[in-house]
């Protein structure tokens, strides 16, 4: 018997139904970074881990801190507790989080030797990931689907050359335009961990994937579809597409992408993730035809006042417009999200506004 | 006689024919920010003058490293040497320059009373901006035109209540989605001090103006729209289209508002700006009836070796298409520039090899 048959079954699929554009009764809603430091219970658990990745490296607590926006809001999805530079970190660039700086690699890509050295990792050295997965997945007990997740090749080529966050992207740049050999060397060899990475999260019992293309949207016309697009195709044809009996959604977002959704629409998966610059109304006519559109409310909006976050959850779903509701096929549906991670100054009783904002209003546009 | 009738008469017209959609006979090129940092010359007459606004209120020490530049390189426009954050300055709110850290505002708008409080400044605190103006127009001697800059009312509004630059315009953003009347009134007072502005620069010698709407491309689609396009429109609508029997053509730069270019379109102006994202074939088929494109080089490809940084400005110049060449009608037209301001890292010889790019490659797509 593997780990995952002994999972309880999914009691609200909302969510998964989205994906696989199929009507709901409700927008399902989930947010990026919806586990994190707004929490004041995610802030109490960090600090008995003592650092962020003594948080991320333990499936225990990774689970405890998954599980609390579960349990202050009604959610339809959860998404593991975890970094998009873990795969980085196990190819052994040394990652570390110094306090108040974000994060850092000891050994990043500067030169030829270092590109050339660089392999996919073992994955037994991200073990902890997957451990995590299904300590989370069994203690959702069905509760709502789980998502795991990955950073596209490009965004974790980003971090891997600049060695830290960066505003310019000065280094990477640098190295695409001056050796794109070098650069696509790097970019095949993510592309083949990022598969095995969420192919390894799929068999530890996530129920969707997500990659996040953070930075694809810094590159330029024409320079973002052969260094950040391509290998993000890649990864999708390498996915499983189901695991013990169930098909296994592929959600794609490019922050800054929105310029570029033509192109998107044509990548092999299911959802598309949207930031607050696009317009889910254009969005839906020019691909959701194909693609379930996830977002795409701007963060900043959870610093209103709960009246203003519930005008602006129903613009955001009047834009969308109204819902698919015929059950007997497929047809446009929506997953509300953010446009990018919560802030971790947001008051997290505004969180419940939007949440119950959704829900309430896009049952209304249904009606 | 006023100041500006003593001006000589202009020798190098392709820039300014360019703005018009006439045809010429290459691409006009200039650089956002071609007057800065990478340039050792431009380093030394900052030390001189002690400080970035030392540099900047003296309209002599302004007018040196405004022509830098054009000693190095055959560009075909000069721009103002000035900051963006000038009117806001003379608002009152205290500019200051800390060494290796930006602008920051000892007052910025953080209450109703503060915003409330907010007017139009005297122009005759910007008199130093106007002088520069006069000064640089005499100094080119019309070698080739001047353009003069200011940013867009909701881009001066972020540094405003900001109070320092921002990586998630969260201040500026709370006030917008909680308090979009107090918002409102801070952008009628910048579109109305702008536009004084931009006409006073004009009546001092600018032979072109471009707005810089830095910021745009944080907002929401819909945002945007409201909050930033509607009130660079009221200045638009404001400027003065003519000054000595000349024509003033007027560029809006929106960075990451490529998404809305069909919005933007609709702006009466001349010439919109566009960033890297940005297919300019796509933008000419769309906007290129009755806009000239300014843009869009990523200004990270000067950090490859001249003959890379060649092969990418070919792109740049084949994605636009074959310039238009009808001497007896307007068409489209494309000012070759970045997409974003030079970085100072950049190798000084690296921006002749570009410069002579556009003028070669333009020519011989010409013929």
């Amino acid at each position: 018997m593997s780990a995952s048959t002994a999972f309880a079954p999914l009691r609200n699929d909302t969510f998964l139904r989205a994906c696989w554009r199929q009507a709901t009764d409700h927008t399902p809603v989930w947010l990026m970074r919806q586990a994190g430091r707004y929490l004041p219970e995610y802030v109490a658990t960090r600090a008995r881990a003592g650092s962020f990745m003594g948080l991320a490296t333990n499936p225990e607590l990774a689970t405890e801190v998954t599980l609390q926006p579960l349990e202050r809001y009604p959610l339809d999805a959860a998404i593991l507790f975890s970094d998009i530079l873990t795969v980085p970190d196990a190819m052994g660039l040394g990652l570390s989080f110094a306090a108040g700086e974000g994060p850092r690699f000891a050994h990043p890509l500067r030169d030829e030797a270092a590109v050339k050295a660089l392999v996919a990792p073992d994955l037994n050295k991200l073990r902890y990931v997957f451990d995590a997965v299904t300590s989370i997945r069994r203690a959702l007990n069905g509760r709502v689907p789980l998502i795991g997740f990955s950073g596209s090749p490009w965004t974790l080529a980003c971090y891997m050359v600049e060695g830290a966050g960066s505003d310019d992207y000065r280094l990477v740049k640098s190295m695409l335009y001056s050796r794109p050999d070098l650069m696509h060397h790097i970019l095949s060899v993510n592309a083949q961990a990022v598969a095995a990475y969420l192919n390894a999260q799929i068999e530890a019992g996530a129920q969707a994937v997500m990659i996040f293309d953070s930075w694809g949207g810094v590159l330029a016309d024409g320079v973002f579809q052969r260094f950040s697009l391509a290998y993000t195709a890649q990864v999708l044809a390498q996915l499983k597409r189901e695991h013990d009996g169930q098909k296994i959604p592929r959600i794609v977002f490019t922050k800054g992408g929105g310029i570029w959704l033509d192109d998107m629409g044509g990548l092999d998966c299911e959802v598309l993730g949207l930031d607050w610059t696009a317009n889910l109304g254009d969005a839906r006519r020019r691909v959701g035809g194909t693609k379930a559109l996830q977002g795409n409310i701007d963060p900043n909006v959870l610093f209103a006042p709960p009246e203003a976050i519930r005008a602006e959850v129903a613009s955001v779903l009047e834009s969308f417009g109204v819902p698919h509701t015929d059950a007997s096929q497929p047809g446009p549906t929506h997953i509300f999200n953010l446009g990018h991670g919560i802030s971790q100054f947001t008051p997290p009783e505004h969180v419940a506004a939007l949440v119950d904002a959704v829900h309430e209003h896009s049952r209304r546009l249904r009606a």
